[in-house]
């Protein structure tokens, strides 16, 4: 195993460290228990949002705290939900009276995790409200979920929901337009190589020089089917097609399109990946009212991509063009 | 060779369509000769900054351009000098009468070839002015170069002499403020795999499981030497060494600093390495007043970093301060 880290065991508390250092004007970082929270906090009551999982995804989720998405991440140990420890007390930590929505990615452990911290803090007179984040059309159960897998979608749901809050819904209010988003991202991704978790020291799974896998899960779980090697048209094609047919898009419908890179993918394929994207939406006259292209919801050193497309209406593209000033995504301020 | 690519040939130009048609509202394509200018030019007589060089990079140079940075990026054939002809279009394209600042990577092909577009704009009455950047401490002359290398600097060069276009300096003064980073600005790289040029089809170079490159190029040439895997504070340690000897820092100073990823590491390594390069310089007394961490300037799916430090005075850091709307890099605005 070839990573630039220290103790396999201590990888997420350096990375947070280095994070924190890094970005003082953006976020605070509590270590114990270990959550990453806005550097400055308002009193004014907006909604918070939360969001967290297992780490090895980055930029998410900590990348995406600040104005205009989340209040406060709240990273596990690599491909592990935190314990309900952490989520309580960041919940308890960005409170500010308008109540706390979390946000969660249809994980077994991060949905019970979440819950239970939900729970506790209503027990604090707190309000909390939760969303599922299930985007991924690739299979109804896997290694780690019942339903469908929450991915890339889910930093469509923290944009838009987040400048819902930003702009002063309630609590209601965001919890709804998290979940229009829910209702309307799809998402499928493929795997080009494996990744390797730093205290298993192996990659997660093997794939052949002449393979890739398509459907990959955010953590290397099996998708539907490994292929041989294929063009980028291809490839593509693969991952839109399940996604056309569970969203049922018609002409003249608007969208977000996000093509997103897995970690170990450069930049370059993913504009390819986009551009075929872009066609077969333009083939069907849906409209691509915005894209996103780069790595945000990673896999550690995966080399693959996914393709997300929300249906947007307009009140979903004017929040998605909201401001936003994070460490990973900024726009407009 | 797996990538997510349709034609090893035609990588560059399906990539560059794909970066056009995600982007629109921030660039405009040019496709024979190549070059990609900003979509919405000025015609207020501010200088112009042009970089490039061979692909491979990305986001450098073109999700740079843009405001505050670039006014047009060159693109070559993957980690190829692009041809006097599109430089020379782009100066053109691009210039409003207050002339154009060449951003050239010390590379013996891009040096040439800028030089002869300037020759040919210069007979055409544009006034274009030089800066060669050559940052890389690692070697003194190299597979591909004739003194040191230009490396990751390159996009602190862009940055604050784009700023200082920005606010009206005249050619004579954006050239020396880029001149004076570039005077200060040093970096150091190191590779844990080695990158698969797409027309060439196999690893640019052989590293056993057990050795990284220390001093690496961005097109992966070699560096210094190799070691043995090691931690990231000991590697990390071997790229500030020769940077701190080189820059001979003293406690006080002020400083920007930029831990680069090569493209296949993930953010969270490139944060523990971050650490220690902070750790580094507090232990010195040196002052780091900006820190930037990211994958910008890569080479393809290459595993490894760089760490590069630049010697700032307060007007470099007013002008990395001031606003940047590119695709790749946006604050402020």
């Amino acid at each position: 195993m070839k990573k630039l880290i220290n103790d396999p065991q201590n990888v997420v508390l350096e990375s947070v460290r280095g994070f924190a250092l890094a970005h003082p004007e953006h976020v605070a970082v509590h270590e114990d228990p270990m959550f990453v929270a806005r550097a400055e906090k308002k009193e004014d009551g907006k909604v918070a949002l939360i969001s967290g999982g297992g780490s090895g995804h980055e930029p998410l989720h900590a990348g995406f705290v600040g104005y205009g998405m989340l209040d406060a991440a709240v990273p596990g140990a690599v491909f592990t939900s935190p314990t309900p420890d952490p989520i309580l007390a960041a919940t308890q930590d960005v409170d500010r009276g308008a109540g706390v929505l979390h946000i969660v990615k249809n994980y077994t452990g991060d949905v019970l995790n979440f819950e239970t911290a939900a729970e506790l803090a209503e027990a604090e007179d707190i309000k909390v409200t939760s969303v599922i984040v299930n985007d991924d059309v690739a299979v109804e159960d896997s290694l780690y979920t019942a339903g469908r897998r929450g991915v890339a979608g889910t930093m469509l749901v923290e944009k838009i929901a987040g400048a819902a809050a930003e702009r002063g819904d309630d609590l209601e209010a965001v919890t709804a337009i998290a979940q229009r988003v829910i209702d309307n991202v799809r998402s499928m991704g493929v795997a080009l190589s494996a990744c390797t978790v730093p205290h298993a020291g192996t990659p997660s799974f093997d794939l052949a020089e002449d393979e890739v896998e398509i459907g990959i899960g955010i953590h290397g779980e099996p998708g539907r089917h490994r292929i041989p090697m294929a063009t980028a048209d291809e490839i593509t094609d693969q991952l839109v097609d399940p996604i056309l047919k569970d969203l049922n898009l018609t002409s003249g419908e608007k969208t977000v399109v996000f093509v997103n890179g897995m970690g170990g993918t450069p930049l370059s394929e993913l504009y390819i990946v986009y551009g075929r994207v872009a066609k077969r939406l333009k083939d069907l006259g849906v409209d691509v009212t915005r894209s996103l292209v780069g790595s945000y919801i990673t896999s550690l050193e995966m080399q693959g991509c996914s393709v997300t497309i929300l249906r947007a209406d307009d009140e979903m593209i004017d929040l998605y063009d909201a401001p936003v000033n994070t460490v990973a995504y900024r726009k407009g301020m």
